[in-house]
């Protein structure tokens, strides 16, 4: 991975600013919260918070703070995530077990690594400088990360209450208007892939290299819910002609018959967000639904997904705007502004399901070591998602940044954006 | 179910000392120790401290005390574990999705429920007493039984916790001796089987009737880790001649090699106990073993299983003895003492795996309504154990008291007894 | 086991009827028909035509045939069923893989052990005769215990194909009637229970012990289809007061609507039979229920199902006639006729559900040597049935005959009868 | 699809030759073999055998031969395979309920059918000549991938039973010997990817597009039984460091150390063939691995896999030579020669896993009816394999030809070519 040439003030302000917004996610949450797994794909926030944790501790302190002890030795069994070169470690679907430490304990933990990065940024080893930097830059984008998951992990969680509990009371919103959806031009030719810049980016979007990209138009918008809602009530998801074989069944054995959280009551639809049930609105962007879905409905409509490459060329002809991002606050993804022009919502309010598998690009090779666990061992049988969502931090999005998740998960903020090829 | 004839301070005060027995048991646990559920078995504790509450308020407050409205209107779904007469309840094997209501309502639930009850019991309607005071006993004698499921719980909770804790400290405990095991004549004949007093029972325990037993021989104690691991360290687990064939298959596919809660380390046994992993004594009764267990090890030891019927008969030949039930704070199992005469722990320690299955007495009909539901409708694929257990409460246990569990269960505090037939 | 006195020729003209019987059995089904196993409790026929004839090999001709060559080496590993005592073997949910040997092969190896006993039987030594005529007679009781599951197996194989094939064609019935139930006096006593003659028993039957008797009532019939029907009509299956929990629960997720084998259409009712569908008959008795199935239709017509004391003290009050078992040919239950008297159906017909589990009786011990295996192993889980079925050999029951199946299974011919206690 | 301008009389002597080899395959089967399915992946041979037929039935003769009746008017539901246009149909994991109707019946079925389309060849209906002749062709295309899936199934099926069955016995075979692995230029570049002749091809290979190559080095063969020993050997299963995470999960679950088929016995490898097991020759390709061990390997040996772009683009580099096919009735791969030179076994001998997802080409449509089922519906979760195996039709591979499977399967005949990037 690359890093950004930055000095060590600024880490370290950065650092205070990212490891904070981690406990600010948390904050609305009771203890007993923090602590259960109602499906494997979910870890338990109290986890999220001490994993980050250990990730600095593991890959930062221990090998770059002279004389550090570790805050508990128990904490590297218990915290790892996936890292077999760090050895052993609790089974992800066994996360739940894990009641003690209590939430006190990780936050104590929490301050102990804080400080002694802060110790560590204040007085480094000049010899060591240029190569714990990345791994602490990489450190806080993994925490941002985390923060993504903490949002949608904490919104599966309290969805599973009876009680429906509110997160984080909705603002008050204005109301919502109708943006036509019309199809931009992307012209074919040779576009390059991949990170070219100087600052941070995540080995898999190395090996850069060029793609030869046919012309295609693109949808100047994410797909609502008003439109999905026509393709439910035509009877889209009985329908075997708009659907993957794979997706079909999964979606009769479940008895999907909506997007994740949407609930039905007296002939009026609702969903589930993290202010709690609200009234559908037709005019906000689609979410929580799987590659399978996306997929039928761009069938239903008749038109396609786009690849990650021609969405990364798309994301060139059209340099994303600000978009709606976790520093917003709010949560769930906005509808668009008739006002607006251009091609809208490439960044933030919903990641967009491409119909390109998660692969390595050519030239791609894992790093020696602990770190090179990262990316690359996960590279089959998920799907590319790219731009980011409303719960990513706005400074963790690049056009380049590659996001992955198995074609049937649907917790995640996903949406839909279709192609004329 | 019949009761016993009590005046009402007199129960008043017993709701009060066995509500706060509750309370007490919960005192040691992080809130997020109540809420997870590391197998279906198991409740979470807040879920157990809120259960027993619902049962008094839905069968003594909402019909008995005028105008009382309930605590929370979503509580009786929340709730209600399996009366399907009450209307839906969450489902047991999501319990743990009750991150809310937080423990602290939890606590305010219990508060309301036990002001109301002691309001109702200072000024009651004279024309229901006789109706509702078997009720109110029924839901003591359920949260008793409740205590000891949450010690049960709590211990298989906190084992599933790598950093396997301390519930309570162990007392000082001397030094235990090794009590020779002797077999005590029972002599055949005509037994009167059931409860046939003035005080409480549970309809499982009516149809009072005679059966006929054959002479036979008891043992004058449990059987003991020493002598289990005698039977382990001779193969027992690998030889198929002493198992029932589903014992032996479970056995080997789930790698049981010990009872539950034991753990080698550098070749030297320990097991987890509420008071954290100690070394194994010897002396102490063996307990948490499936039933197919308790029968591999009967035929390696060339000895019987107890009936049920053989079980109660022996209890009338030698009436049990005071025990070590949960009054004593220890929660675990102790050594029988050398000074010690008569047919001992007949009550206490470890429930006794009888060979009978729980079926109903002849004559047993349920009750009408929603109480019926209680007893009768598991009888069938569980099997009987009798006698109580450290972790039951002393004034909870009868000799004609009948506990059941399905025969593959380990996380209650069972033992066994053995016979010459 | 005990044995019958018994002298050569006898033994090996019942050799040689049993053994053809096997091959009568079989002789409708194609080759394909023999290799399939759509559950894992149906065993192929082909497997059953080689296990009965490896129990002769193994047990009979390899012990006391002098230079007796198997067969095939592999065979005794392809063909031992769960004697752990003989060596590895395919699993049981495996043998569908044995498409080879094919169905001529086993023949051969029918026909080659059937030759190799019959030369045993001319000109056996007479030191091991003792030893060994009960273990040939055991064989044969065995081949007649298969011949039933053959049959039982050969029904549920032929049911899973779409095209419902005959099995046999049905003779031509005359018109049922209806028979009114009635209940007669069983009066209750001191009853000796278990096998006291001196022919062939199982030594689940042995241990024979007394066994008070309350006064009781029985049923003159098994219940009939049309009892059954009511039942269903009135919304038994959607009524959870008259389920045990468990079998509730299972109907639920099994989508159990009526008894194995009935289908519904054009709104009448039809069931498959070894004779293909037929339409439902009222007046025959009901089979293809679960032991829960028939415990909710005792509770819901206010009655019980007899304990297996019950069943063999009533067998004693009210000796059974001859019943419609395998010998008629008809493969199917039939009614009862008006001019009958007496207490009907006892034997033959459907095996009877009791509410006893089978476990052993006082006194009772497994063999040494494999063939201890052949029932005490099973002794948890199940419920015994009495009096055995249209599919039962004539001369293979006892009223002392306990038979014995899990309280969910279906494929076998099992009924109902009442008590009222 | 495209299809061959062909004419009447050839298609007719293709349609016997190509019918009459699936009954060739079938010949060394018992009846019992044809039935069973021991891994939902394989089918029984009799429903290959019938399926096949079934598709000229239903999608030539009932469409295009007037007045003809079918052969029997259930065989629809039987042996339609995934078509969902079509109608209801037994679901795959029930296959081996088929046991009616028996083989002798599917062969009639396929007579009847042969003797319908004959008629229909000699004297069709011009009117629809060119939309029948494409359906034809896809029929015998159809048939021939049925022709491989029966190789590999039937392998599978005899590879369960225990007596390890021979199918063909092999033919004597010289020594082999070791070809050194060199790897060859292909030069990157734009490449035209998809079929472009005037023959036939499927509609998953349309969608003609240029793809942007970038230099590679392709090895001259397959990777040998030899070669892939060694990472065995040197502990490639147990370190995760080469695996796909998703993969190695899978290879300690599923207990692989080794490809499938392969045995060792006292000290010595063997692997199960079509000829009945044979000691492991080092210098013959390795096949039946998964994706996963695929990619594991080519990470160990410090190479990569091409994609399937780069794979047709090597073929347009060295177009392939003849083949180890089933043509020649070895049913096995086989070592190349010393003697040859050129990019060696791209056709024939094993399929060669791609890091290519199977998705589709940009413009790729489905065709309506339910053809349009035959292939884009699976575009999801499978890997692209190229080139064909030794048990595939010579005359029914392409250049272009995309067969596809999920990474975790075994029992085709897979393999592994590497590339330098």
């Amino acid at each position: 991975m690359k890093t950004l040439a930055t000095n060590l003030t600024d880490t370290a302000t950065r650092l205070q600013k990212i490891r904070s917004q981690t406990e600010f996610i948390c904050k609305p949450l009771e203890p007993e919260d923090t602590v259960v797994q109602p499906m494997v794909d979910v870890s338990p926030p109290k986890w999220h918070m001490a994993h980050t944790t250990w990730f600095f501790e593991e890959f930062v302190l221990k090998p770059y703070l002279p004389n550090y002890t570790v805050f508990h030795p128990s904490y590297s069994y218990l915290f790892n995530s996936y890292y077999n070169s760090v050895g052993n470690r609790v089974q992800r679907a066994e996360r739940s077990t894990l009641t003690r430490p209590p939430l006190r304990d990780v936050y104590s933990y929490r301050n102990h690594v804080n400080e002694h990065l802060a110790k560590l940024l204040e007085n480094p080893d000049d010899r060591f400088l240029s190569e714990m930097m990345p791994v602490l830059e990489l450190g806080l984008q993994h925490e941002q990360q985390h923060q993504e998951l903490l949002l949608t992990d904490i919104k599966y969680i309290l969805s599973t209450n009876p009680l429906l509990p509110v997160y984080t009371p909705a603002k008050t919103s204005g109301k919502t208007e109708h943006v036509p959806a019309t199809f931009l031009d992307v012209p074919g030719g040779i576009y390059k892939i991949g990170y070219q810049g100087n600052g941070f980016c995540f080995d898999n979007e190395l090996g850069v290299h060029e793609v030869l990209i046919h012309d295609l138009q693109v949808m100047n918008r994410l797909v609502t819910n008003g439109e999905y809602l026509e393709f439910m009530e035509s009877g889209g998801y009985k329908d075997f002609r708009f659907w993957l074989d794979e997706g079909f069944t999964l979606a009769k054995t479940s008895n999907w018959e909506s997007p994740l959280y949407w609930m039905k009551q007296d002939n009026k639809w609702f969903r589930y967000s993290l202010h709690g049930p609200e009234e559908l609105d037709l005019n906000k962007p689609v979410t929580h639904i799987s590659f399978y879905e996306a997929s039928a409905y761009a069938n239903w409509a008749g038109k396609q997904l786009l690849t990650e490459f021609e969405w990364e060329a798309a994301s060139q002809a059209y340099p994303p705007q600000q978009g709606n991002f976790s520093d917003s606050g709010i949560f769930e993804p906005t509808a668009v502004k008739t006002d607006q022009s251009n091609m809208l919502q490439l960044y933030g309010d919903a990641w967009e399901w491409t119909y390109s598998a998660y692969h390595p690009y050519p030239g791609f090779s894992t790093a020696p070591g602990a770190l090179g666990e990262y990316n690359g061992k996960f590279m089959i049988n998920q799907m590319v998602l790219r731009g980011g969502s409303c719960a990513t931090p706005a400074d963790h999005i690049r056009t380049t940044y590659r996001n992955f998740f198995h074609p049937d998960k649907r917790w995640q903020f996903t949406g839909i954006r279709l192609a004329n090829k």
